[in-house]
């Protein structure tokens, strides 16, 4: 499981900086990317990048504004023609069905594979065998939202060597066991499932958040979050602007990590007034609040290394 | 006046060249960009170019598939954020007008210019004092426009100091003369405009078509043209191809050139199968048909030198 930033910049393209989309690579859980927001170009960062855009399985779109946007109807459209005939699955506020459906009718495009376009509102919008997905409104002039992506812990796997040598056979009480269920042999011996199980694998968090003001509902998704992604379109000092524009500075982001208690916090949604020369201070400014602090560039990968537990 | 390619390629985004953007350059003419096409990440591309956005007065659409259109929203979003007050007028196929207000209302996107959309038939399009610009149908399965931009021919400047010595005075009759009408003056003698007029300066002529099957509109736009921009999405051989999805071959492109008598021909629209290493190639195939062919690429420029008649 990976985060990688194929966009970090604010409001419109820059030479450093393209406008937002976030990828989370679920490769090795199910062989999928799902995708955070969709600004113009996303589909020619891709290009230069490993991602396979038959692989996108679910596209999350934060709000409405352009640079969350515009690269919708020209990647859905390519994926048609780079081998996608999986379903995908587009979540985001009222008004994208209409956009994504107004640009593909006009241009007389047709997908090769089903895509199903969900308007959300606040609560559990996705929910499998392997994740949820939260999604809560944020503050931000227009509908925002900020989505809670939780994997489910999985149980240990069977010691199946161990169980052998305990006189349990393959079969239903295998299941039981790795159910984390006591089981009673033909021989009246207990089998308790503890001793027979590897170590369970906790379940990852990450907060991937819309454009907002500093917000309690930010702090509320990010909730020990293995990592949180939260925007910084402005240095610490600017809260005016920040506030005035519906943004967040970088001591503000540094503080929803830390009432959040989570591991890593990464800022993104830099303004383009802030040069190369100026991102190790933006970055410095949140690690006074919050040590574990990167700043997101193009085409960064951060990994989420599975935690083993107990 | 200069032709500068934006974008050069054929349906999808590519490394090698992004997809169709056309910019011709009247900025001695009339301080002002024409964009031809408008596929995603044409703003981009401009970031890498000295074209100011504020800039681009007026925006021709060929036709509406999404290479050709998707940039549309962001390039006159972003445009309000550089500097852009100015009018903007917007001629494109029956759809366009739908796709730009349902992407900016959506977004919520607010311009800080007027912006003025004209969905086109085929006829001459607009007309002021310095140029027309004609329109027609091609051939490609959608209604595909192509452009026939015409400057408009101008009087050579009025030799004054020839006038002083032949005894006219600056006035009213200098009108008359630069118009080419004989003048008599006062003392009986009459002033022949020829002698008194510096070399008159003939119209350029620019041809840029949408998508198209070899076709006799195109022949008719290209007229004489001093440049004729053709798509060549397919190399020579590949006409079932071509006519199976409405393209041209590069020699089909030639042979439109010839038949027009333009003076230059510039492919474009190549397809994403063709390597840099083929495009050499590409050209030598026009150029046996049509031997002033050039091959565009993303970020080349063709200048369009004034010729100086009498
Ligand atoms: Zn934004
Ligand atoms: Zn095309």
């Amino acid at each position: 499981m990976e985060v990688f930033f194929l966009g970090t910049g604010a409001g419109m393209p820059a030479k450093l900086r393209n406008v937002t989309s976030i990828a989370l690579k679920l490769l090795e859980e199910r062989g999928a990317i799902w995708l955070f927001d969709c600004g113009e170009a996303t589909q020619h960062q891709i290009l230069h990048t490993s991602i396979k855009p038959r692989r996108i399985e679910k596209i999350f779109i934060t709000h409405l504004h352009g640079d969350h946007i515009y690269g919708l109807p020209g990647l859905l459209s390519s994926r048609s023609f780079q081998g996608g005939e999986s379903e995908v699955v587009l979540y985001g506020p009222k008004g994208i069905k209409e956009f994504v459906d107004i640009s593909l009718s006009v241009s007389q495009t047709y997908l090769k594979y089903p895509l199903k376009i969900v308007e959300i509102k606040e609560g559990i919008i996705f929910e499998d065998e392997e994740f949820t997905v939260e999604a809560r409104l944020l503050e931000h002039g227009i509908p925002s939202y900020g989505f809670r992506v939780s994997e489910k812990d999985r149980p240990g796997t069977l010691l199946a060597d161990k169980l052998m040598e305990a006189g349990v056979k393959p079969g239903p009480l295998y299941k039981k066991i790795k159910n984390g269920e006591a089981v009673k042999l033909e021989n009246g011996n207990v089998i308790e499932p503890g001793a027979f199980l590897g170590p369970s694998q906790k379940g990852r968090i990450i907060t991937i958040l819309g454009d907002t003001r500093i917000c309690e509902a930010a702090a509320y998704l990010a909730q020990e979050a293995d990592l949180l992604v939260h925007e910084a379109t402005f240095s610490n000092g600017e809260e005016k602007l920040a506030y005035d524009y519906f943004h967040s500075t970088t001591v503000q982001a540094a503080q929803v990590a830390k009432e959040a208690g989570v591991k890593k916090l990464c800022l993104t949604h830099i303004s383009s007034r802030y040069d190369r020369t100026d991102w190790n201070h933006l970055e410095e400014e949140a690690r006074k609040i919050f040590q574990n602090t990167v700043i997101s560039e193009d085409f960064k990968e951060i990994s989420l290394p599975i935690c083993k537990g107990n």
